[in-house]
Order: structure tokens, then C-alpha cells, then sequence
């Protein structure tokens, strides 16, 4: 495996954000991705916490406009921010909506036809944790932790559900908590994962916490803004709630009032994630 | 004066970012703004700042990429933005370069022909404060400070020193300090204001400094990263430095190991400003 290329450092509460490209394997392009390296970073490893982006973004946008970098360089904490698809592959009907393909990967493995590329889970699970380890000394890549924004949000629970063990505490801001009884969900798995629900319900979190067999000590924090606009149609996050607690899944759903689906209400609450995560990353 | 019209308002911190239109008398068009009301904006009267953006910004930059609402909202202040120059006039040349025209208003009275709606020292000095005063309760535009980065580090610098009293304390990041001196300055001055360098001492902060004869007892405070790649041949702080201290007006200028001209910069050191115009304004 080729190293990654540092194509940009900047430096932010005495740490760096670092963006890097490289050729991934599972998504058969090149691909870029960012971590911003606490203060803590230069002398001794630190932990990690994925950030999973929602529909449209980048690896880039959680640092620009969350405010993250604050509270990680705080705690001593790495944060990896990737792409929300492959790009550059030119697949037909790629980039005709900005809720499906190009920027709209849903952190699964598509088994459809053309979007044979969108292998996001592979890559955010298993190329990208190796990748970092074999790259970057600095990282302690055995202590991670998971959260993102609606679609990524969803990405973090169900990474976090599927891969027991590998992620010491999930969060999430708006997830996309039930996708396949939802219209964004419906319209990605179809596309990706064709007709058949079974595969649908290995990629859904409402439908991965019920037969959820992994430590159940460290609580999963949600943030659900009440004036989010997706709220009802797209959200649904009282679902994944009740599931989860019918499998004795401990959930802390917080509804916050007047906050709608924007980075402005991650940014109200992106410390209060990062404290959450650094509780069972340091402990 | 029209009142203004209210085109968002997005929930942060437990304040609001609301954005507003209105027809400016003083640059002869239709232009924006934005207010961050912090929560105890819906209490009581709260002091205002001002916040001058750099080449190429509208009034949205700062909100979106600094995180100074977190410290705002803690210390009951109010954040102003404005746009940083008139927009849609279709004035020849307007747009054909990033750092002249549009979005580069530079906070003066424009002199020369073309450019007579180029009002910007009028409409952020006069029109902007009797158009809050007018419209806005919770702000108590007695009690207001002034800073920005960039050009509008620099138009906070020379706003404070030509209206001595009517800030209450003025900061800066990376500010072009002597403008008359520099590649950017020079653009500006001579097309705004012609060939008469006595018009450009009138707007040059390093000119200004010399002959200051307002309130000296709160020092002005400058951030200018150490590794910004605009510092040598478009910034020079040293030359505002050393004329502030000939003058007796105090300067704390701080040149931060590492860091460059980015809002990732401004972003890491906003609470520090926050905070220094908090101590002026709740004295």
C-alpha cells in the first residue's frame, strides 16, 4: 500500500490539521482525507475519534466549520475526518442528485452493478484504520472512537453496531436512524444494495441494535436538533431509540430545542461529543 | 431609513445567528448583514462588537468559521458583520480582481469617479450604528468595540483611531498595518482615492496612530501568525507598532509561532479578542 501525501498543514490551537491524498484500494480512486494532531500528539500517541461527514460534504468541512479542534486539543484527542464517496470515477448518474452517489456513500459496500466503487464501509473500517496505523506513529489507532452528522451519523452507529469491540464510543448529531423507512435510505439502498430488504437490514442501524451482541456499558449519545427540518420525514431517531432499548442498548437521546440540521448546532455541541468520547478513550 | 428584512436565523449557543437585508443610503444598493444575538440578548441590552471581514469576505465568513459565537454567548455580547463592499452595481472592473472592487471595500470613503458608492468608512461608522440603534432593542450600540482580520483588521484599527471614544477597545488579526506602504494599499488607495498621499494618511492606520489624540488607556491588541505568507510584503504590524509607541498609544502585538493568515488562525485565538473587549465593555 502507497503512503499517503500531505497536500496541506495548518496550524489551530497549537495542533494541525493535516490533509492528505492517496490511492485506496477499496474505492479504487484517489481519495483524500484530514486529521487534525492535538498539541498532545508531538510527544506521546493519542486516540482517535472518526468523524463520518453527512450528504454533500468532504473530509474538509467538519474542520472547517465545526469548531472541533478545540475540545480535541483539550483532551489530547486525533480526529480523522474522510470523503463521503468515491469521486472522479465518472460513473453514469453519478452526480445527478446531491442525496445519492458522488458525495452520498452511506458508509456501506454497494453490490450493485455500477456502483461496485462505493465500497465506503470496507474503506472507512478496514482500509483507513490500516492505512493510519502503518502511517502515523503518532496515532494509537487501537483506541477509536465514532461519531458524524446525518448520513454520517448513521455511519457511525452502524459501524459501531457491526464492529463490536473496535470502537470504544459512538455519538451522533441528526442521524439518519432509520434509513429504510425513510425516503433518502430507500433511494441509497435500492441503488446500492438492490431489492432484497435482508441486505437493507445489515446496513440499518434501527434493525443492527435489536440482534446487538457487543459490550453495552458505554452509553451512545445522540443530539437531534427539534426544528431540524428532516427531522420527521428523514430522521426518525425515536425508532432507533425504542429498538435500542428493547435490547437493553443504553441511548441517550437529547432533543434540543429551537437547533435545526446545520453545522451551527454541531457546533453548539461538538464538546459535549468530544468529552463523551475522551471519557471512555481515556479510561 | 427602510427598516431591515430578517433572510435567516439559525439557533447557536443558545443565542441566534440572524441574517438581515436593507437598502443602504450610504453605498447606494442593497447589502447584508448579520447579527449574533447571544441568549442574554433576550433578557437585557447587551454591548455590541464589531466584526470587519478581509478581501473576498461578505458578512457570513466569520460566523460560519470562527466559533466566536461560543465565546460571545458566554459573555452576553453581541457579534455585528457586515458585508465588504457594495455588491450589484455592475461598476466596470468591479469584479476583475480578488483584491480590488468587490469585496474589497477597505472601510474608506471612495473619492474618484466609478467608485463613489465605495461608502464603506460612512455605512459601517454612521448608517450601520443609527440602523441598530433604530431596529434593534437588545442592543445597547452605546457601548460598542471594533475588530477584524485582515483589511478589516486594518479598518478596525483606523475606525477606532478617526472616531476616538465611539469604540470602547479595538483588536486586529494580521491587519495590513500600513497600507500606503504595500502592494495591496497602494491598489486600493489609488484607485479609491487618486494620487494625493495626504487622502491616503487619512485611511492608513500607521499614519493615523502618529497623531492620535483620543483615550490611551486601553491598548490595542494585535495577533499575527508568525508563518502567514501575506506578512512580509502586505502586512508589516512592526511599522504600526513602532508608531504607536512613539505616540504613547499602548500595542500589544503578538506573533504567534507556526500559524498563517487562515480563519483557522483567527478561530484560535477569538476568545482571547472576546475577552479583551468584554473587560472594556462590561467596565
Amino acid at each position: 500500500m502507497e503512503g499517503p501525501q500531505q497536500i496541506a498543514s495548518t496550524k489551530m490551537f497549537g495542533g494541525y490539521n493535516k490533509r492528505y491524498k492517496f490511492q485506496s484500494r477499496a474505492l479504487g480512486c484517489e481519495t483524500t482525507f484530514t486529521i487534525f494532531f492535538p498539541p498532545a500528539a508531538s510527544e506521546k500517541k493519542v486516540p482517535i475519534i472518526y468523524w463520518l461527514s453527512g450528504l454533500t460534504c468532504t473530509d474538509e468541512n467538519v474542520f472547517i466549520k465545526s469548531g472541533v479542534q478545540r475540545p480535541a486539543a483539550d483532551q489530547g484527542i486525533a480526529i480523522i475526518g474522510m470523503d463521503t464517496s468515491p469521486r472522479g470515477l465518472n460513473v453514469e448518474g453519478e452526480s445527478d442528485s446531491w442525496d445519492f452517489g458522488v458525495g452520498a456513500g452511506f458508509y456501506l459496500n454497494a453490490t450493485q452493478g455500477k456502483w461496485k466503487n462505493w465500497q465506503m464501509y470496507d474503506y472507512v473500517t478496514k482500509e483507513l484504520p490500516e492505512l493510519l496505523k502503518a502511517n502515523f506513529s503518532e496515532l494509537d489507532t487501537s483506541r477509536a472512537s465514532i461519531f458524524g452528522h446525518s448520513m454520517g451519523g448513521h455511519g457511525a452507529l452502524t459501524l459501531y453496531l457491526k464492529n463490536p469491540g473496535a470502537y470504544k464510543s459512538a455519538s451522533a448529531f441528526a442521524p439518519i436512524s432509520n434509513p429504510s423507512a425513510v425516503p433518502w435510505g430507500k433511494k441509497a439502498f435500492s441503488n446500492y444494495l438492490g431489492d432484497d430488504k435482508s441486505a437493507w437490514e445489515a446496513y440499518d442501524a434501527t434493525c443492527l441494535v435489536k440482534n446487538y451482541q457487543g459490550p453495552k456499558s458505554v452509553e451512545i449519545l445522540i443530539d437531534q436538533g427539534e426544528a431540524d427540518g428532516f427531522l420527521k420525514e428523514q430522521l426518525q431517531p425515536e425508532n432507533f431509540k425504542k429498538a435500542a432499548e428493547a435490547a437493553g442498548v443504553p441511548v441517550n437521546l437529547r432533543i434540543q430545542s429551537g437547533y435545526d440540521h446545520s453545522y451551527y448546532f454541531i457546533s453548539t455541541f461538538i464538546e459535549d461529543h468530544v468529552m463523551h468520547h475522551a471519557k471512555a478513550l481515556h479510561s
